[in-house]
This record gives structure tokens, C-alpha cells and sequence, in this order.
């Protein structure tokens, strides 16, 4: 009962592992062999039981490899967690993390995923804040550094079509992509190629609904001039480093800086010191997380009932590489990271600029959000400001702060075709700094309502 | 042994009252009568016992009036508290509240000194990261409504010539002034009140060594021009209402502000929602305060050892009224307020701009110290950075993050003649939001050392 009642507002919901790739004769049992029935290739990847899980959960999960390129042998991760409550009426969401090359399996565990991991590294707690919601290897590294915007929106229709034959009573569901950072790239270009793909071939298997991107990796030029304006705003960085940085890194993209701009950012590197640039005001992992079963000293800040640990992603670096874990997952023996710097550093093509991409998709009718957590200093809300108001979109409903619980949760603006919404003291990862805020805007997303208002 | 323990680095401190007057006669015993010897007035205004105070303290305090106009009947209320480790060789420091129009009671109340109120406002407990370091009634309204700049300046020197011969064994102390918000103005107004008539006079009992002020009003122009790139920046107002305050405010007076900019000012105040404006991340004061017995729910921010609980001033707003606090502190009866609108509206005179004073005061040697909780949207840090910039100083030390226990406190700039310290999370009364990091930049700026560095 109690579990019904923490997992009530779970929707149907998943993730995948982008840009990680696996030939295909490494493929653990979850392969995708195309001439098998569905319910045989969903039944293999049904996962039966997490190790470090204490307690019965009352939904379904499932994790796999979808093959979206047989010659390359690149193979795409997912795991899928169904509703608790009516799964076979609720939307499907899937959510991508950026990098580009950071595994979205790391954000299950950073409070979007039902099931968070305690400092142990081997156990498992159940997140009151879930939206109920990768991992990945490669037998043929050199994929990895290959990569880019087009391949990976190529690959992940890709995915999502021969996911829906796996899944085929998802045909037809309510969609939408979800996802935050470089996702800000690869998400409104999936949906262009989803609304592209459809278009042409006329049938209609992804019911795409919309979108939501945060803190969003949108248009360097915008982007860049908010970060600076947001750095020096915050008292991050001195006034000489400041009219250096809009000198030298105003016209540079954020994935391949040229040199000039580089130096400015080891200069910043040195100003801001030991703080997580992720997050500006909430303390570092100071923690030496290591595989033991002695938990570390945990540094909260917030609210009780809306804990931050800056030390999780640690403990998810000690359990997604557990063999039991791997094995439970499907996946064969692998090193697990949450982001792999060499993928980052060899991306191909990187858009300048998505946003004729949104003009596109917003005549298209799609529902889509902008979300910024405001103390994020890498993609700042200034950023997505600049990016917005490049837009020149209509105002539809005027700025206004929104509330959870009695206390001002953040602001938001709407314009016709889209609308923004900043969340309070929360940073790059906003479902991981303030969970539960994040929830309340996930909600009010997928039911196409405006942020909540203080009561009268 | 634990008390020794708790009040270790308490310094020699004490505060006074701002603005507030009483006519002679409203004064209680404590009124200052210039034919007593020293020692029968200090004796006087000695505090015997504190109400709902229920350990032992080892420092002696004092809390009284001093007369600073006979004729029209101006009295300034101080409380001194002397330091516990020998008190007979510590510098004495004051701490002025701003407004105009506040008190430094509830600076007292707010971390600053060593009584913490508990949330039933009758019972206190210590506070660990104390300064150790008024209270106000008039019989004579009519002179809060002609106070201003200079006579503040004028009165705050008579209290300081003739406080050191009532404790005339403090005569000759090396003398920091100190204290946040609009006291940026009486804070260089009254240290050069001090210099001017000193010099003139040949007399030197006040030996003031310097001064620090924080989130200060300096500058109407550089401090205007900070507020509305902060309040864009940090995601807190609409980009037309930014545009607007530009054009209206850029040269408004803070105190006395124009129509037009006023009105922006309430189209502010409705898009920042029910926010503390001084302090951006925090939750505001949710609970029905009152004078009972049952504590509110408390909300805290921060880390166990650095709660911030915004109800605090509702906590003094009762203590300070209980009849036996007002006996016991040698106050007749009088209603305590924190902050008094009249006083601030009425306002005379107020400066353009302090930054002369800070010229002639940097050239004079003078230790002068600028600090700023970065999370304040009413002076921001931004403000200081312009404030800083337009005095055009060389710089001594660059930009680089200070630290304690580990993680970064803020960040500090060296210049010839000024130190510029923020202080990273803390909102407009950085003694109340961030008490830890308070004081490490109290004792810092005491011992004239630099703000502390990462250990290597």
C-alpha cells in the first residue's frame, strides 16, 4: 500500500543510452533479432530483478539493445519503465541526457528513475520524486568517434521505430521527448526527424506530441552571451575575464572552442575554484566514494524532504559497473561511465544553432517547453533567455513565478508555440538538485497545464 | 568549559541603534548624565541578566543611551558586549543596520551576536558563529521624520566622543566600523566624520583602524545599473520590465525614487512573486508567528551546522517587545519594530553617491573592506562590481575563490586600498543567511589577512 501510494503519479516513461555503440556479436541475450515475435524479444528484456532492491515494485521494467546500424554493429540501449497505475492509457516519455557522450543511465539514478543508490554503491532506495523511468559498451570504440548531430538523430528514429515493433501495443501512444544540456541538440532534431519521417512515408507509429528541453544546449552565438553575462552576473569571474571571454568566445561553439576562447576557459577554471559550475551554490563531492560498504559523509543541502547529494553520481559509477547489475540488465560485462570525454572531444557535426528547428516545429502545432534550473553556470538561464527571445514568438501569457508547497518553485513566461519555465536554485540537472520541483514540472508538461499558481 | 569553548574568537563588539531618538525626559536609568562619574554610568547601563536566558556567560554586557542632542531631545540606544578572552586588548567594532530606518537589535537577533531567540520568542539559545558583539523608542516622533545623511553622520560622532568617556578605559582601542545595506552610507560618512575631526581637533580618542561595509548603497548610479542586471540575469524579471527599469531607474535614487520608476517597481514586485527579494534562494517566512508557546515550523537552508530559519525577525519582533527584555536592556516601555517605513519615506538628505568619501578615506589608509552575499536582489552584487570598477583602483591580488571547511565560501579581489569579498549563497544580511561564512570574513577583515585559501 505503501508502494502504491509513492509510486501513484509514476508515468509510463523511458530512457535510452545515446551515441554508445556495441557490434552486434556482443550483443548479451537482448539483441534485437528482428525475425523473432515481439512479446519473445520484450520477454528477454524483461529485467526480473535489480541487485540491492529490497522491496517489490508494482511496474514492469525492461532493458535491451536496439541494432539501429547492422553493418557499423551499432546497437542503442534502453530501458523502459512502465506506469504503476493504468499503464496501458498513460503517455510514453523517453528522456536523453546531453554531452555530448553522457549516459542517460546516470540520470536514473540522479531522481528521475524510480530507483536511487545509496552511498554504499550496492543498494537501492525507492525515489519519492520518480518520473518512473542507459549503459553501454562497445566492442568497435572507433564508432564512438565518429559521431554526431546528424548520426544521432539518424540512429535514434531509427531506434524508436524498431522499438515499436518490439513494443508494438505502445503503437500509437501519447509521445514526448524529454531531456536537458546537449540534449538541447538532439532532441528537437529526433522530433524534426520523426514529424519529417512520418510526413513522407505517411504511416504514423510515434504519435509525437511534443517536447521539453532544459537548461538546452539551443544556439552558440545566444548561448555563448548569456554564459558570459551570467558568470560575471553571479560574481563568478572578474571584469577582466568577463570582457575577455565576450572578446574571444562570443562567436565560438560550445563543443569544438577555438583556441583563443579555450584559454579563457582555463582562466575561468582558475577564478571560480573547487565549486561544481553544474551547480553554483550547493557544496562539491568531497566524499572519497569508494567501493565499500562504509557510507560516506553526505552534505545536504536544501529542504529535508528534497535532499542534494553532490556524491551520487559517484555511487552510480560503483553500481552500474557491478556485474550482478550488468548481468540484470542484460548488458555483457562493461565499464560504465556517465559521460566519456573522448566522444565529447571527437563529435562531427554540431549544429551552430537549432533554433530553425523550433520555427519549424513550433508551425507544426508540437507542445513544447523550455526549462532552465537558474543556478546552472555551464547552459545559464540567461542563455535560454537570449535563445527564446531570438524567437521573436508572440506573448501569450505574461512572466510570473509559479509555486510548490507555498514558496515561489521559479517563473514562467508562455508564447505562442512554446513556453518557458525557470526553476529556483536549481542547477544544470534539475531533476537531481531539486526533485521535487522537477516533478511538479514534469506533470504540469505532460498534462499541457501552466505551472501551478499560490493558491487564493 | 564548553562555554569557554563556543565563545573562543568573540571579539570585542557592540552596536547601536540608528536614527531613533527619545527626548530626555522618556530616558530610563541608563540616560546619559554628563556630571556622573564614568564608572557610575557604565554601571548603570550594565545588564544583569537577560530573560530567557538560561546559561551562564562569561563576557560582561552593557546596554543604554547616549544623549547626542539635549536640545532636541536625541538619544541613540547601544549595547555593548564585551569580549570573553581578555577583553582588556581586543579591537572594538560597531555594527550599523540600514534602512534608513532599521535597527540593530534585530542585527543582534540575526547572528550576529551571541542570543539567538528561539521560535517561541521568550527563550534564547547561543549562537556558535557570534561577532560577540539597539533598541528605540521616542517621545518626539516628529525627529524621525527630519532625519537624513548628515545629521545621522553628526549624531554618530557625538555618540562615539561621548561613549568613550563614559568607557573611558576603551579610549585609544583600535576601532572597526562595520554593518551592511543602506549603512553604506552612514559607514564612510561617519569614518570621515571621525578623520575630519580629528584632525581638525589634534585629538585622537576614537583610533579607528577601518571600516567594512556589505551589500552596500554607494553609488544611486553604478548600484541602479547592478539591481536591474542582476534581477535579469539571476532569471527573476521579465526581459520588457528589464528593458523599462533601464530607462527609468538608471538614474533614480534608491531612497527617493522617482514616479516612474516606482511603478516599475510594483510591476517588480508582481513578477517576483511571494520571494525574499533579499535573499533569492531561500523560502520566505511561511508561519503565523505569535506570541505563544508552541514553535512554528521552522524551514531550513543549508547545512545542519548553517541553518538559515527566516522567521528570525518575527522571533525578535517578539522578544524585544516583552516588557522585561525592554526592563532588563534599561528601555521604558516602547514598541520595537525592525525596520520603520516612516523613517525610510521622511528621509532627508541622502547621498548621490559615497564614492568621494572612499577616495578621500583610501588615501587617508584606512583598512576598507566591501563585501556581498551574492544571492541579494536588493544590492547586488553586480552593484558593487560597478561601484568597485568606477574607482578606478590598481590591482593588488587577483580574482581566486576563498574557502572553508573544504568548499568554496566565495570569492575575493585584492585592489591598492579595498577588498572586495563575496560571499557565495548569502542573501542582504549575510550575518543572518550565511553565519559560518560571516565569520570567517569578520575575523579575516579583523586580522587583516586575506580571505582564507584551499589548503594544499
Amino acid at each position: 500500500m505503501e508502494m502504491k501510494r509513492r509510486l501513484l503519479f509514476f508515468h509510463l516513461f523511458f530512457l535510452l543510452v545515446k551515441l554508445q555503440t556495441s557490434s552486434s556479436t556482443s550483443c548479451s541475450s537482448s539483441c534485437s533479432f528482428d525475425s523473432e515475435p515481439a512479446y519473445q524479444q520484450q520477454e528477454k528484456d524483461r529485467v526480473l530483478e535489480l541487485p540491492g532492491l529490497s522491496v517489490n515494485v508494482s511496474f514492469e521494467h525492461y532493458s535491451g539493445f536496439v541494432t539501429v546500424n547492422e553493418e557499423s554493429g551499432r546497437n542503442l540501449f534502453y530501458w523502459f519503465l512502465e506506469a504503476v497505475e493504468d499503464p496501458s492509457s498513460k503517455p510514453l516519455v523517453i528522456w536523453l541526457e546531453g554531452g555530448p557522450g553522457c549516459s542517460s543511465v546516470g540520470s536514473e539514478a540522479e531522481r528521475i528513475g524510480p530507483f536511487s543508490i545509496n552511498p554504499d554503491g550496492k543498494t537501492l532506495y525507492l525515489n519519492p520524486y520518480s518520473w518512473n523511468q542507459g549503459f553501454s559498451y562497445s566492442s568497435n570504440p572507433s564508432e564512438y568517434l565518429t559521431n554526431g548531430d546528424k548520426r544521432t538523430a539518424d540512429d535514434s528514429l531509427v531506434f524508436l521505430l524498431k522499438w515499436f515493433e518490439r513494443f508494438p501495443q505502445y503503437k500509437g501512444r501519447d509521445f514526448y521527448i524529454t531531456g536537458e544540456s546537449y540534449a538541447g541538440h538532439y532532441i528537437p532534431q529526433l522530433a524534426q526527424a520523426i514529424v519529417r519521417y512520418q510526413s513522407s512515408t505517411g504511416q504514423k507509429p510515434i504519435n509525437l506530441k511534443g517536447y521539453m528541453v532544459g537548461n538546452a544546449l539551443t544556439d552558440d552565438f545566444n548561448d555563448q552571451l548569456g554564459r558570459s553575462e551570467f558568470l560575471w552576473a553571479t560574481g563568478l569571474i572578474s571584469d577582466q575575464t568577463y570582457k575577455l571571454r565576450n572578446t574571444f568566445c562570443s562567436h565560438a561553439s560550445f563543443v569544438h572552442s577555438p583556441e583563443n576562447c579555450s584559454k579563457i576557459s582555463d582562466v575561468i577554471t582558475l577564478e571560480l575554484g573547487n565549486i561544481d559550475i553544474y551547480s553554483i551554490y550547493t557544496p562539491t563531492c568531497t566524499s572519497n566514494v569508494s567501493d565499500s560498504d562504509i557510507p560516506p559523509k553526505r552534505r545536504y543541502v536544501g529542504n529535508i524532504n528534497e535532499e542534494y547529494d553532490p556524491c551520487t553520481l559517484q555511487y552510480s559509477g560503483i553500481y552500474f559497473n557491478l556485474p550482478e547489475v550488468q548481468k540484470a540488465l542484460h548488458v555483457n560485462p562493461a565499464k560504465w561511465e556517465f559521460c566519456r570525454p573522448a566522444i565529447y572531444t571527437s563529435w562531427k557535426d554540431s549544429a551552430t544553432s537549432v533554433l530553425d528547428i523550433y520555427q519549424e516545429l513550433i508551425a507544426s502545432g508540437l507542445r513544447i517547453w523550455m526549462f532552465s534550473g537558474d543556478t546552472d553556470g555551464v547552459i545559464p538561464v540567461t542563455s535560454t533567455r537570449y535563445d527564446i527571445d531570438a524567437l521573436r514568438l508572440p506573448l501569450a501569457s505574461p512572466w510570473r513565478a509559479w509555486y510548490d508547497d507555498g514558496q515561489v518553485g521559479g517563473w514562467t513566461e508562455q508564447y505562442v508555440g512554446l513556453n518557458f519555465v525557470a526553476i529556483r536554485g536549481a542547477g544544470h540537472r534539475v531533476p537531481a538538485t531539486k526533485p521535487k520541483l522537477a516533478l511538479v514540472l514534469f506533470k504540469s508538461f505532460l498534462s499541457g497545464n501552466p505551472m501551478p499558481s499560490l493558491l487564493p
